[in-house]
């Protein structure tokens, strides 16, 4: 037996390479970032390719070792290149990001040193980082202090979390599924409908509240529901508002709807993936204040504070709902029993084991401060709102003034269908490919969104957009 | 208007390192990594702290920068100092993992590019990789081509989506749960038990089938009770058998189950997370086969595969219920409808932004090949069983022969309180720190586990953990 596992120690072996092994995959993977990032203000923002990146499928997974400049190869042609590149700051479609550079050396600490940030007692210290991390976000929304919450994977997540946390904070039983009411902005993110349906709510009567001319919930239609649905013999109890909806930036008015759900007793939801950090900057702050009174919050790292892809966050105010829909302990965990001076993650979310979040969003906070994520929010802001004005000098219809940052606008030519123009329109920006824009449809209309979100945009990123949008209406109404 | 654009810029400006300043933050993060791993073999695999990294609070976050140095001599003191070291081979306890070098690199591209891998249109070659990744997994486990599957933040979450997956597929009216039987092992992991829950499946009736002597779910009570539940009028839907229990790391009769499953028009659910990449060993070939006759299987790349935390893996067979569960197409991502050749792990999975997660999977499996991966694999089995003998050398009584690399055992001292003495024990070697095992409680009795999947754990590493029991037994006989 012992020299069946000494023969298998040494063939596991290169899963541990020596340290020159090591510095040599450092070194190119070092080269190949430092280039991509050198790369970055010039390289388009989308590439259209026939393959997409079909490249990979030639090169299975098998027995045989590739080298690391091969793989890296592989890396730049089918997976670096096809497609939207996130981390340019022509990336001006969907809700961007970003990716700052911190973070991946925060992703690469935790990776190496693979602490376990699910329990306390297991890793008390990365347990505390993410405590202390959200703690000021609650902070920053205006929670009371013993608000709790949890680093998610993502917006999408949070939102499941928050839902269910509702749910069970509501005591829901299945057979008044039928019975129970959901309100929704017409505007509000998919995910909290998908929420919805995983959450096992999908029998829930789901009203979707009709929105202003700014895209934002009308508080008082939602009030006049509630009551006629109340006398109706429904149960209302949960309502979700955004602070910046996805398609056109919009945030409901969130105070109006908070005292509303607390004058009927409805859990209130917010869906700031998008927006939430906003409240760090001046020029967001009257806009967003209302957040303080929602009983949990979704916002995203990987958006408004510019993170790499996997960072979204839920708080909640009241802690205990949040324990009561989580917290299970096993008795092979029994050993944690005893320590537990700071809540656990795991006992907070669906997740037990996984990612050590709070590491990349810890990084970038304390090597920076605070005040280039201030700056670099109002500057989003503003360039919205410079871009809301420049649009219309080049004859594009807006729709409203930019809440935050998100602007929508669309182009009537001269002669033929308006929607096909402005699907045509996007297509030729997407060949293009030096800014990448989405479309939406609003009011059955095919729309143009900017979304100004990342920290890579600047005014220059603008300037070309519109450059780029007059030489494609042009080129499009020459046809 | 432009003035102040231009002076936000210039106030995020830090967010942007330049190339020295990245250069300066690579090499101190190196030199920190490299530092950690060469101490990693040495340091101890538990540290019993006072402070517990309460240090990281006398540094909040703010508007003032810290330098690179001070935030890794937070780091140190206060996260990978106290607690748990998951990354040493002295990790015996829950279910190790460990965190291969090779997938640091992959987090770190990842953030680096910040590719997004959620859907196709945008990310086609980050999603192909997830894609081929995903379809790697399930040729292992014997699922026919076409089967579909989602990496996910761990095995907690991939429970979640099979289960809720399973409700769909059964189209399960909430009024109807409470006449719905799932049917668990006694020795089922709490995330399942949390995954019912919050896919708002709590009333449904829970069965926990009996185990025989290997703790192995009982397939032919299991059938009994099937019957009889029809009988009675209740409408049996689910059954989660595990490959690998983390207790005691028994493998329930899984070929059975399934033919069960099939013959009744059960969901048939494998927890795997902890076990299911064992089928990458001859040892374990066996015992694993019946894993292909799942309808949904989780398996865990940060357990199996000794990746670094934050890479579980969910497999479904039938396509179409992964789908229907989680397939949802707003408004603003019209664009994307024209890209389909490829699935997107956003139509998968509760997710849409989401962490890059393939890369820190793939840039390990091609630089290594599978072959060490087998290797360590089949080597953490003999370790078990070598444990397993040796331990009953000096005088421990065991649990059952290791289907994997768990083994249960537990010491009975010649005077006082077995349960006592053994809890004693487990807190001796917490303080003592050279090794960590953890305890849990079988048929009401404290139990001692030896949990073998760190891939730094050698024979060395199990000498010394058999030395280190029989002081520690030495020292409390002679209190």
């Amino acid at each position: 037996m012992i020299n069946r596992i000494h023969e298998l120690e040494r063939l596991a072996s290169p899963l541990e390479p020596l340290p020159e092994e090591r510095d040599h995959l450092f070194n190119k993977v070092k080269k190949y970032t430092d280039k991509f990032l050198s790369e970055i203000y010039e390289c388009p923002a989308y590439v259209v390719t026939e393959d997409k990146g079909i490249g990979l499928y030639h090169s299975p997974i098998s027995e045989i070792p590739i080298d690391i400049d091969e793989a890296l190869n592989l890396l730049k042609y089918n997976v670096d290149r096809p497609g939207l590149n996130p981390a340019s700051g022509g990336h001006l479609g969907y809700i961007p990001g970003g990716g700052i550079p911190h973070s991946a050396y925060g992703d690469f600490l935790a990776a190496i040193t693979n602490r376990y940030a699910g329990v306390f007692f297991a890793g008390p210290g990365a347990v505390r980082m993410e405590n202390m991390l959200l703690d000021w976000m609650a902070e920053i929304i205006g929670y009371p202090k013993g608000s709790v919450g949890n680093l998610t994977s993502g917006g999408s997540v949070a939102n499941l979390i928050g839902i269910v946390t509702a749910r069970d904070a509501h005591n829901l039983k299945a057979k008044d599924f039928e019975k129970s009411v959901i309100y929704l902005s017409e505007q509000v993110h998919h995910s909290v409908d998908k929420a919805i349906r995983i959450g096992g709510l999908k029998e829930c009567v789901i009203k979707y509240v009709p929105l202003d001319k700014k895209y934002r919930m009308q508080a008082e239609v939602l009030e006049q529901t509630i009551l006629q649905d109340k006398q109706a013999g429904l149960n209302p109890w949960l309502v979700v508002a955004s602070a910046g909806t996805t398609d056109t930036g919009a945030v409901d008015p969130l105070k109006e709807i908070g005292e509303i759900a607390e004058a009927h007793d409805l859990w209130f939801h917010i869906d700031g993936a998008y927006g939430a950090f906003f409240i760090l900057c001046d020029e967001a702050q009257q806009i967003l204040k209302g957040m303080a009174t929602s009983d949990s919050i979704v916002m995203d790292p990987h958006k408004g504070l510019f993170l790499p892809y996997g960072s979204g966050a839920l708080l909640v105010k009241d802690r205990q709902k949040l324990l009561d829909t989580h917290y299970y302990m096993p008795n092979y965990l029994q050993d944690t029993l005893n320590s537990r001076d700071e809540l656990s993650p795991a006992d907070l979310s669906p997740e037990l084991t996984k990612h050590f979040r709070g590491l990349r969003l810890w990084l970038p906070l304390k090597l920076l401060g605070l005040a280039p994520f201030r700056a670099c929010l109002g500057e989003k802001i503003w360039l919205a709102r410079y871009f809301y004005e420049k649009v219309q000098e080049i004859d594009f219809e807006v729709g409203p003034y930019p809440d935050l940052s998100v602007v929508t606008y669309r182009y009537t030519p001269k002669h033929g269908d308006v929607n096909e123009f402005n699907q045509k329109l996007v297509r030729e920006i997407h060949q293009d490919g030096r800014v990448f824009i989405s479309s939406t449809i609003i009011d059955g209309n095919i729309t143009l969104r900017l979304a100004v979100l990342a920290f890579r945009t600047h005014l220059n990123t603008i300037d070309l957009t519109l450059e780029i949008l007059k030489e494609k209406v042009k080129f499009l109404e020459r046809l």
